[in-house]
């Protein structure tokens, strides 16, 4: 939660936390069954843009989906920085 | 009702309901006959977008399309989170 | 008109009248020559936007380009649900 | 000009006037040198969008691109409907 | 310039006057190296949109693209009607 | 720089300056491993947008880039005319 | 940083980093597997727009996407020139 990176604008970098491929019951599911949504840990977040603060805050658990922002590399860990647009919901 | 989960914005978290594919009369419908709108029940509205509260809440049975949305797996239960843009009416 | 539907935003739902088939010379007309807009009667109107109330409004008998909106089935019944703008003329 | 059509917001309806086939020397011209605009008479307008009211009236003579617009077949007669903004000029 | 025609909005009439065909030094060069702009002297504007009156009037030598606008056949002449914003500059 | 030209609305006239095809140390250097972007003067400018006047200036040497804005041959010389935001920086 | 170059409006002149090729434990990456951002030192930044002035400044360090802006040569150098939007994040 200390990274050293300053998202610009309305931009949200985000740690993508594993997928999970086994249900409830114990089975583990193939690949291309797996969720369409990924789940995230917000670590950094941008100042918003001059009218719209953002909502999500840094520590925040994030659904975006699989396809939304870019893969960030930095201090050698995989991230994601997508827009706040680009997050579907905090749970 | 009590779904954790915090849509952003103008998002909606809609919980579909089996289409129905039998007839008044009691016909059973093939798949490609079937309505081309789908019915759900909101279970997680987002707050707005700054000068346009949500007309949905929770509780509300809504129509929207067929391929509107995107679907979300929480809980081990499949919903779609959509724009309330992508709902057409409350019924 | 007792509809049991409540549109969202500018939609409405429209119950498409049939096409004439027939000239006033009493002659049939074949399929392809059919006319490119459809006739249908407002049967419910949502709220507007918030600047933009509706113009049409239940009962109204509405023109509306043949591919306009998109196909709503209710109650066991064939409707139309369309934006206003979709909707070219009352006639 | 009694036509009891409505149309809604900034959309017009023109009566096509027939496309002059013969040259003002007298020759006739095939088809495909046809102008490729569409000379009209307005016959119905609507209100116009809240802060842009129409400039054309019924009764004035327009001239509106040859795709512009689509047709509306209304009482066995054929017009075009359009949006103001596809009008060119008055003439 | 006493042409009979109202261009609605921004829309201005141009009369083409012919490109130049022979350089300076009284070559005469081949259609596909003559120039990608056209010149045409202003015949009617309209009276520009709400908040945006016309810069070029009547009278006006003009710039404008060669593939700007579209062609109109007036009272047997050929002029070119286009939005001021595909006018490049008054020469 | 006393061109006879008015550029309408945001429109900037650059006279284009040669790419230099040799390097520092005297190398020339081949036709496809030329710059991207293109060096310029300004000879001619528009009065802005309402409420955007223009930076550049007559006389300014500017960077923009080798396939923005379109050819203008005037007075038997080649000249750019471009946006002003086809520019990308004074030098 | 004593560059001679006045990017217009929200544009900015960034000098890129070299991507690091090294992994953390001394092995070398291929080519493909390299990251999908680029790290650039912003040396010159445009004025902002009216309404919106540039968050970055000269000596910044910025990521920016791989494939965003556009290549400057400038006194022999390579550039990148970008709209500040491109610019990610600083770090």
């Amino acid at each position: 939660m200390a990274l050293n990176i300053k998202p610009l604008a309305d931009r949200v970098v985000v740690e993508p936390l594993p997928a999970e491929t086994q249900t409830a019951s114990g089975l583990y599911i193939p690949d291309t069954a797996q969720e369409k949504q990924q789940k995230g840990k917000v670590v950094a977040v941008g100042p918003g843009k001059k009218d719209e603060p953002l909502t999500v805050k840094p520590g925040d658990t994030v659904l975006y989906g699989k396809y939304s922002g870019s893969e960030l590399k930095f201090d050698g860990t995989d991230y994601m920085i997508m827009r706040e647009d680009d997050i579907l919901a905090i749970i």
